[in-house]
């Protein structure tokens, strides 16, 4: 193992974060917090800083050392600790500024970078000092709300930042592969995007700082001031959901705001690189993408299902988290389109909170459509729509395969034929997601008093990276009563949903540690 | 398609089954029923083999046919439509003698023959002419208690008898090779135990038999009546679950007895060729078994388990169905062992009401047994401990292959390579399971008034086969709330899950029927 490839890489990913919290204590002062508040963050931003050129010192080529030799295993271990290292990094400004306990601190900022979005902010926050700090979110400083939401912005900028720009540099010629293993989708589109990678990675994020300032100057034009704008906009595009206001997107009631979250939701759970793409022809080529037709298809099918449910459960309208929501058909849609679509792409804004509605096939529906998620190569979590058609593909073929048992049928997804070790990876994913859920699900409720639904809630909204889940961690609900264990276990499900499983467990075999 | 072989089958089927009619009517004069019961039950009779001879005349060959010429596709009709219209015939006594309603007669009768014990007989019984029967499950005439649990027997025997004895009588060259395909683990123990599929056939059938005789006897010896002790042996062996008291196992107090229950249900969610290996070889080779360690230990690890959350949280003893059984430490393992023996092997007998004990986590073991269940060639039903296995084995290997990317390590059971296609089929099979598990989960929301718990519950119940499921239909709860769409959705799921998805599935293709 070359460990100083390995911090190399971190080191480089804390002068980021660094950057970041530089900018955290910038915003504060701009927004007149009280003054140390700022100070904290430059603090804190220097700290890490210190802690990164350490790295780098430790981490400098060797004479006559022209690159790294790294191989598989050093890529994995560099992706799963830079997320775990910048998770404590990170959480320096909630342990210093909102003296939050270590375990909270930390569980906020995992659910930011891995844009989560689950929350222990209450409405009241037992401090490090034992102290409760009463009136919740919004009496935070705005230097800590920004960051939160910076955390999300950086989080989903990461996985496509990660793989396809820090692996590289690594001379880790396998990067690409990695990614594509764990995206089927990606790997015939960014071979056809550009011939090189370096240029279709800055397109990428291109597209993702330009979907980030539209948000924010749409978020702007629906109402919302320039802070909370940008706040909002870097939740929506990284799908991590953090907000600025303790009733979420529901704190605003104007129908035009929430629609356009809904789009912005919708399209940053899209393929990226079909976007770029999209950017690139000029040709509307979304519909020819069989991923984007299943989940465009997936939202609106469950979205008008839920709509139709509510108008037949909700005769005296829907309990919404600012007061009811009338009984009209475009807020009933507009909530229903709004909680189907918040869910799927994993974002996990609010305006109502459906654990308040009472209706069983709504609630099943929800459950359901956070297993799939967004598309691959998008900055959603969950299994991802394009392994579920895979999936469906392969049982509908083995299930052909009872009668022509000679037929090899292809998996083909927007006409490219899929390998067969790729398919059977991805129903091994599958499965895994799938035990790792059950396993979590089960360990919450030994470690806490919970329900069968918030335990189960709780793995899966964190494995999937939506951040509110059900029961007790719903959209009204909050992770701040679990305790300390249950809470690093959700840390390392986040972080181990976000990095695609594979990449995590692979560290936990005796042969990766070996020689 | 070959209609009339298939014609052939299901008459040779309906033979057999107003056999087992006519056994309840002598059982209903033996135990002094009114005399116009088992006047009905030979009417029964004569109606089934009435319609087995004109389904005979019609199957019969034409002069110079030898044999039929049949192939795989009549093979999986003659399967599934023969569950399907033993469950039809079956249900005339209920219909006639009972005066259940057509739905709650069909599902009785399916519930019975997949062994699944699942059943709509409550407190009170809404009749087909609109009167309610009350005094439930014991006021029926001893002939329909008999004939339920006769179903159960007829039905656990009729997996083994169908794929490996009629299905070769129909010249179905591939029969054996579809139940290998379905049953990992049983395609390499069937070829050691005898080299003749008839005679091996003969012994399973005799180690049926000889199971059934032992658990009267030992029941019987137990405390048991005879007539009680020869019920209960039919629904242990089969691993079905009905029951002549309206609380089940727990009418009878007696450990010795629960203890004995305990013991059948788990040697009949073994393999049968295993058992029957031992009986030939008389050896005690039952751990050289991967699935039968795996399960035993899964079994007893569970049972641990839910005993000790089971002390932790409940000081005052557990709630009983007759009675509160009192804080032993032989009391609370006999009941935490035989609650779980009796979902894990799909039996779904009772003494004790899991739903009332209100400990999260017990809940929440119960739910994940009933997924895997018991073991491949045996009556249980599920996804079966080989499969799960074998998904373990997969995806720890497909974890190693991110490492070592180039080895291609094989998946073994008991020491036996499992081929790789066999691996894939069994991953489908598991997802396709949990697919069906879902899609029927939320149709049932969309028919009934149903919280979570209770749909996915009764869906997954019905699946496994088990009988009792969560919620509304846990061990104390019963089907018959239901609509008459939402019993005949289960009675299809039942089916399903009893000739492992594939068989029924099939049947929806439209390649299946055409020419």
């Amino acid at each position: 193992m070359n460990y100083r490839a390995i911090v190399h890489v971190i080191s480089l990913l804390l002068i980021f974060l660094s950057l970041g919290m530089a900018s955290a204590g910038a915003v504060s002062q701009l927004q007149h917090d009280a003054s140390s508040c700022s100070k904290i963050f430059f603090f804190c931003a220097g700290v890490t800083l210190a802690a990164a050129l350490l790295g780098l010192l430790f981490a400098r080529r060797r004479r006559g050392e022209r690159e790294y030799k790294t191989g598989v295993r050093e890529g994995f271990a560099a992706v799963a600790f830079s997320w775990l290292l910048a998770s404590l990094f990170g959480a320096l400004p909630f342990y210093c500024l909102a003296d939050m306990t270590p375990a909270d601190a930390i569980f906020e900022t995992a659910s930011g970078l891995t844009t989560t979005g689950a929350s222990v902010i209450a409405e009241t926050l037992t401090l490090n000092n034992g102290q409760l700090l009463s009136g919740g979110l919004e009496s935070l400083p705005h230097g800590l709300l920004y960051w939160r939401c910076m955390l999300n912005w950086f989080g989903g900028v990461g996985i496509v930042f990660f793989v396809l720009l820090i692996l590289p540099l690594m001379n880790y010629g396998k990067g690409n592969q990695l990614y594509n293993a764990e995206v089927p989708g990606l790997k015939t589109d960014s071979e056809q995007l550009t011939p090189r990678l370096l240029s279709s990675v800055r397109l990428i994020l291109g597209v993702y700082l330009l979907l980030t300032f539209l948000a924010t100057a749409v978020y702007w034009l629906g109402g919302m001031e320039v802070f909370d704008a940008l706040c909002h906009a870097f939740a929506t595009v990284s799908t991590g959901g953090f907000s600025t206001k303790a009733k979420s997107i529901g704190h605003y009631q104007s129908a035009f705001l929430q629609w356009s979250v809904i789009f912005f939701m919708f399209i940053s759970a899209c393929n990226f690189s079909l976007i770029v793409k999209v950017f690139i022809t000029r040709k509307f080529l979304f519909f020819a993408d069989e991923e984007f037709r299943f989940f465009a298809y997936l939202t609106c099918g469950a979205s008008v299902l839920v709509a139709l449910f509510l108008y037949a459960h909700c005769p005296a309208g829907i309990p919404g988290l600012n007061g009811t929501i009338p009984r009209s058909t475009e807020a009933f849609l507009r909530t229903a389109f709004f909680q189907v679509t918040s869910l799927i792409s994993t974002t996990g804004f609010a305006t109502s909170d459906y654990m308040q509605w009472g209706v069983t096939p709504v609630l099943l529906i929800l459950w359901c459509i956070i297993f799939p998620c967004g598309c691959g190569g998008s900055t959603s979590g969950g299994i991802k729509c394009s392994r579920l058609i895979v999936i469906f593909k392969q049982v509908h073929s083995e299930i052909k395969r009872c009668l022509f048992s000679r037929t090899l049928s292809d998996v083909r997804l927007s006409g490219n034929r899929i390998e067969q070790s790729l398919v059977h990876k991805t129903m091994a994913f599958v499965l895994l997601y799938l035990l790792v859920f059950l396993g979590v699900g089960v360990a919450l409720t030994f470690l806490v008093q919970a329900d069968l639904q918030t335990a189960l809630g709780a793995a899966l909204a964190c494995l999937s990276n939506v951040g509110p889940g059900f029961g007790a961690v719903g959209p009204a609900g909050h992770y701040a009563w679990l305790n300390a264990p249950a809470k690093y276990l959700l840390v390392f499900t986040m972080i181990a949903g976000r990095l695609e499983l594979y990449t995590v467990l692979v560290l936990f075999l005796p042969a990766f540690w070996k020689r």
